[in-house]
Parts: structure tokens; C-alpha cells; sequence
């Protein structure tokens, strides 16, 4: 029909699906609100320099990047956390701590388009700044924890390690410093074998082995104890232990201690956390974050900072694969009139219902009663209004489930009052 | 304190502006849910083309583009409509008509900044596709009105005109078809010394008068008689008499109309209109839509469409001008523990509350009491829980009303029950 095709590896969001999206976006806006975090909107292209300060140039290769007229580079945002600490140290450095904020927006990824991996994303997130690491990754874990629970999100499990762990390890090793992102990075994936050749090229391949072991432990507190065994004892996992106590004091479940968790990004400075939603198979992850430093990274004054991000495309999948219950329903009210004289009261009636607030469609076609009533069926319509000419005269209207076809003559005047008896009864 | 900046001409929202865009966008997705229209979401950015095929290449120079690594010149949209109409012939040519779609979304103009206009802003529109001219174009004024009231906006002036007066006036002089543009764009800017001296590059000095006269046309229906007086009897203004007919019996006040109203786009074929909140003083307008074609513009099949779109940065200048009591509340509950003691009562206290819907936060940086408090005030909390140690011995917390000041001791376990009340009272 058209040439013209929405660009490769992005989509959009049509009605149903939109929905979808829609109520996702509100539950999570809702849980941040719920926790005291206020939301703010940052624009949708930054410098190119606040993502490479970051994470490198190679993130370059990974981003839409464009000169501005003033010979600038800019990026659409890969994500949105170096924003919120842009934002913060250009205009809130001043405000009382600590600062609480969460965000909803488009992200975007220049990489090949894979099944659920789309070159424009969703993301929704919430930062802490400036309150200390304790009381801020107990925080945000309990955050992640709520939004995904009042979601309805099933079974979730919370991953949580602490960066410091293998840091510290890793000075004990042979390897300098500028070669710990290959070896972190590779127990991030799970890649032992190359990690094992990364140790071997530093001519310490004896290292390997402790971190691998520490890389799989995993479970309940008990396995703070086997990490020591390992590791020796250590201020991360006492940390770990006292947020452990936080979190059960919060009342959040599903918690697991997973050493292995050292996220990809180096800006990370303790607590790392992840959360799946295992009805996802093999791409479980719908939530990461953890303690960073990225004011200092951006020539700012450090500030405690703990975030964290979930991407909406996962959430709306990992619901679906639960079988949850979407309400996709349509309009209140599919008004038909049928014939001319039938037109002004449609009119008066449908403008009389939505002024009530009760949503109400009107037939727009001149279709017959049985081409309106499918079209309205197609739409969702809870109840059509039929408006005949002949039951006009007498004042009338007929009301008709679109569920049971079951069908009731009324008079026109006390049909807004019977929908708002109508409404409250079905919302009970 | 950095060397990042936001870019130039775009803006980060924070908290309580944020406050002001999420209240006015959640108002506007109501209303159109309230007259059956369904959102979508189309991509940031779409193939250049999309919008040079509608507005020609000089639109390039306003737009931010970029080419992708397939080496396709990809923009940020400028508007949505053209996204929404490649959406329909890409995925709903199929889909039962009318079409009814509204969207919210991030668009883009590479302009000089200025005050008011951002080179990112926010756009809340809607469109129906498929439906005959007047049902569609009532029902699209009859939304625009009944949003802009939902929010709040006062004294709307909603201006109608009808691209085809000015059109048919123009065959029956000397200009050429490819003149028209320039003319209706002097028209629209109202600078009639241009369009004077266009006519007279085309030796039809003579017509400018009934133009300029045609164009200066505005007020209510009576109008109409008097533009028959210029242009003689026309179609279009026997369509306008019929519109302003049916959108008497859907309600709509505030009714104008105005014949200078061409919209600057060249892809408007009938009604168009335009709708201004005087509080804004010279830059008043705050939604403009007409019926177009596009779908054979983008090689599809001609399918009837009107639609609108409002600029959400303007509604909220408008609000503010209008000193809009904006509802800009913090949470329900701080929660202050005094001593160490009471940290355990208060991470359970909190996550009770939060369990029950009530919106709570908690002091996390170890303050005192004044201290505390006074961050409560900053962050509008309602009310502040008050744990200390002793009270919490006897079972006990206080309750602060953070406006009156006003303190009263409550038992711990009373709390939520105690917030539910307070809440639905206040909420009356």
C-alpha cells in the first residue's frame, strides 16, 4: 500500500498493545509515587561526550549519533541515569537531600534487531542521590520489589552481589588495574573459559578458579559464609549482611545473595542487584541497577547515588507469558442512531454521558443496527444505546448488553443515571 | 560544577514542572478515552522522507536528521500525524472504521530557541480516519474542546474556517496553482502586504482586496451570509453552516467563525481549525487541526481524515497564567525514626503503609528531629509519623500535621487505619 515502513528494528505500538504499555507505565509511575520518588523528564538526545565519559568511545558504535548545526555531536539516550545525574549537578546540587526521582522514556540502541530487543525502548527508573548507601539500596531494592509485585509480576527473584567483592579480589591477583573491565565483564556474561585466558594472559591462570567458584555462589544468606571461605573476610560482604537484615525488616521477599552479579557498567561502585521474572526462559532479566558514581565521572562534586532501570517491552512480555488479565476493554457506551431524526438526540445524549464522565462512542457510519452492534462488538463497546426514531417519539431508548445481547427499553432522560448505577455495580 | 549542559534548546523537566506535564497529559488521555479514542505510539524518528512526501524538502532545514548505518536519512519528528497515517497504511487498512487514535509524544523543530518554543516539546493530538467529513470533523472540535475545558483552560476560542473558500476564490484568478502556497501562507501569517504583491507579480493586483477581506472574516454564524456576499455561494460554506449545526447539538461552546484560517500545511483539504486561550496573549493558540489527506500523499488509498494536535508546554503556561491551583502535594507520610532503636518500627511502619495504598517516605539520612521535619516541609509531605524511643517502648508514635503543626500521639499499631480515615476525609 505504501513505500513508506517504520524504521527497521523499531515498531509501533498500536491500540491493544498500547494498552498494554499504558497500564504498565501508570502501575510503576504509581509504585514510585507511593515511595515518595517525584518524576522528572529529561530530553531525548544529550551530548554524545555524557555517555562516552561514561562508558568509553566503543558505546559510540552502539548509539544514533548526529552532528547539530552547531557542529556539536549529540546521542539519543541509551539510558537514562547519566541524564538524571546531568540534570542533578545543573540544577539540583542545591536542593534537600535526599533527592528522590523516577523517570519513563524512550531509549535507544543501534544494534542489530533481535527477537524483544528493539532499536527504540522503554525504560522506567528511579534514583537516590545524596542519602547514604544503606538506606538508599534498601530503598530502591524495596522499590524494584514493590512495582514488580503490584505489577503482578510472578515469582520474582532478587539477585543481589556487591561489586566490591571481586574488586578487591582482583588486587590480590597479578592483573593491573585497566585489564579488571575484560574480567569483570566475562563473569558478568558467565564466560569462565575466556576469563580463565584473561588471568592466563596476565601469567596468573592459579587466580582462575576462586573466581569462578565465587562467581556461581548463589542463595540464601548462608552463602554470605561460603564467600568468606573463599575470599577471606571482607567489608562487602558484612555490607551485604546488614543490607540483608534491612531488606527482611522492609518486608521484601524473594531475596538471593548471587556474587556473580557485577553488571557491565563500570560506573558501579558497591551494591548491584537484578531481577527476573523467570516465566521469561532465557532472557529472565526485567530489572538491574545498584550503587554508582557518576556525578565525579561528569566533574562533579561526588554524591551516594543508587538507581535502578526495567524496561517496559520485558514487563508487558512477562505478563503476557503469565497469562495476566489485561482489561482491554472498550467505551461504556456505542451510541446508534438510526434514521435522520435520530441524529440530534444521539448528539445530545452522547455529549450529556461523557460530560458525566462516562466514555461513551458514537456511530459515525449510518451503518444498519447490525454493522453498528459489530463494529461496536469489535471495539469493546461494554453496552450499545439504540436510538430509533419510532421509540424516540415516545421518549425512549433501548440499552443493550454487548455481553449477553440481553436488550432493555428506557426512557432517554434517566439513561445517564442508570449507567452510573450501572458502572459502580460492575467496578464492586 | 560540570562542563555537560543540557542541549541548547531543550529543557529538563523537574519534579514540580513534571508535576504540571504528567497532570496535564493524564487529563488529555481521559478525555480522549471518554469519546472511544484509543492511544498508540509511534517511533521517535522515521524516515526522512515521511515528512519531506508531505511538506517538501525545505522542511529539512528545520528538522533533526540523521543517517542510520544502513545509510537511510532518518529525522526526529516534527509531528506525529504522518506517523500515524504511515501506522495505517502500514497496519490497519484492515482494521474496522472509523479509526479513532490519540497519542502523547516527544517531537523536534531545529529553530532558533526562543521563549516558549523548545527544539524538544510535547505533543498531545488525536485522529480519525475512515469516517465521513462532518461526523469526523464535529467529533474531533467537540474532543479539543472538551479536553481544553476538562483541564481547565478558560474562555476557549475555537475558530473554524474551511481550506476550500480560499481555494475555489483562487481558481477564478490569474495565479497558477503552484502560487496558491505562498498566498495561503500570507493569509495564514495575516501579512497582506505580501500577499498583495504576490497577486501583482501575477498581474491580478485587483484581487487582493477580496481577500484580505475574506481573511479578516470572524465572528458567529452570521458570518457566513456576509463571506456569500464576497465569494458568492460556495459549498464550503454551506459545509461550515452544517458543522456549526452539529456541533450546537453535541454541546460545543465557544464557537467562531473564521475565514483567515488556512493552517499553514498543504496537506488540509477542508474544515480546519484553531483554538486559542486568550490568558497566552500574543502566542494564544494551544491546538490546531483540520481534515487532510495524506494516505495517497504516501501512495496508499484516499481515505477520509481529521485530526488535531495540541502543544502540552503551552497548556501549562496556560494553566499558570491562569494561576491553576496545580495539586503539587508530596506524600501522605514522613516517617521519622529518632534513635536507632526505632529504625526496625520504622522500615515496618512504612511498608505497611505503602502495602495499604498510602503514600509514605522515610527519613534516611539519620537527621533530628527539626532537621527531619523541615525536609518533610520541603517535600510537602502531609502529615509526619514520629518514632522514638521511649514511645515506641509504651507501643506509641506521634502523629504531625505538617500544615497546622498540630501533634498527637497514637498507638503504633492504629496507624494505617488512622491514614485511611484522614485520607477519605480529606479527599472530600
Amino acid at each position: 500500500m505504501t513505500e513508506y515502513q517504520v524504521p527497521r528494528g523499531t515498531r509501533d505500538l498500536l491500540p491493544e498493545t498500547m494498552a498494554k504499555y499504558a497500564l504498565v507505565e501508570r502501575k510503576l509511575r504509581e509504585a514510585a509515587r507511593l515511595f515518595g520518588f517525584r518524576e522528572v523528564r529529561t530530553p531525548t538526545f544529550e551530548a554524545t561526550e555524557l555517555f562516552t565519559a561514561r562508558s568509553g568511545d566503543s558505546i559510540i558504535e552502539e548509539m544514533y549519533v548526529f552532528s547539530d548545526k552547531g557542529d556539536r555531536s549529540m546521542a539519543l539516550r541509551p539510558e537514562i541515569t547519566a541524564s538524571v545525574v546531568r540534570m542533578y549537578l545543573n540544577e539540583m546540587t542545591k536542593s534537600p537531600k535526599p533527592i528522590k526521582v523516577s523517570y519513563l522514556g524512550s531509549c535507544f540502541r543501534y544494534e542489530k534487531p533481535q527477537t524483544g530487543r528493539f532499536r527504540e525502548f522503554f525504560q522506567f527508573g528511579a534514583e537516590i542521590l545524596g542519602a547514604p548507601a544503606l538506606e538508599s539500596d534498601a530503598e530502591m531494592i524495596a522499590l524494584a520489589s514493590d512495582a514488580l509485585s503490584r505489577l503482578g509480576i510472578a515469582d520474582l527473584v532478587i539477585r543481589i552481589g556487591q561489586i566490591g567483592i571481586m574488586r578487591q579480589m582482583l588486587q590480590s591477583t597479578r592483573v593491573p588495574r585497566e585489564g579488571w573491565p575484560a574480567i569483570l565483564h566475562s563473569i558478568d556474561k558467565k564466560e569462565f573459559g575466556q576469563m580463565e585466558a584473561a588471568f592466563e594472559d596476565y601469567g596468573d591462570g592459579g587466580s582462575s578458579d576462586k573466581f569462578s567458584a565465587l562467581a556461581e555462589l548463589k542463595g540464601g544468606r548462608e552463602v554470605l559464609a561460603e564467600a568468606r571461605e573463599i575470599s577471606g573476610e571482607m567489608e562487602a560482604l558484612t555490607y551485604l549482611s546488614t543490607l540483608f537484615d534491612r531488606l527482611e525488616k522492609m518486608g521484601v521477599k524473594g531475596l538471593t545473595v548471587d556474587v556473580g552479579v557485577v553488571r557491565g557498567l563500570d560506573y558501579y561502585t558497591g551494591m548491584v542487584f537484578e531481577v527476573d521474572s523467570p516465566s521469561l526462559g532465557a532472557e529472565k532479566q526485567v530489572c538491574g541497577g545498584g550503587a554508582y558514581a557518576l556525578a565525579e565521572v561528569f566533574g562533579g562534586e561526588p554524591i551516594q547515588s543508587t538507581g535502578f532501570a526495567m524496561g517496559i517491552d520485558r514487563l508487558v512480555l512477562a505478563l503476557e507469558r503469565q497469562g495476566y488479565a489485561f482489561d482491554l476493554s472498550g467505551v461504556w457506551a456505542y451510541v446508534i442512531p438510526l434514521g435522520e431524526k435520530a441524529v440530534a438526540p444521539a448528539l445530545g445524549l452522547a455529549a450529556e454521558m461523557r460530560m458525566a464522565e462516562i466514555s461513551t462512542d458514537l456511530e459515525m457510519m449510518g451503518r444498519n443496527l447490525s454493522k453498528a452492534l459489530a463494529y461496536a462488538d469489535v471495539c469493546k463497546a461494554r453496552y450499545a444505546i439504540i436510538l430509533g426514531e419510532r421509540d424516540l417519539a415516545a421518549g425512549n431508548a433501548t440499552i443493550r448488553d454487548m455481553k449477553t445481547g440481553d436488550q432493555k427499553p428506557t426512557k432517554l432522560t434517566e439513561i445517564v443515571k442508570i449507567f452510573q448505577a450501572l458502572i459502580q455495580h460492575e467496578k464492586q
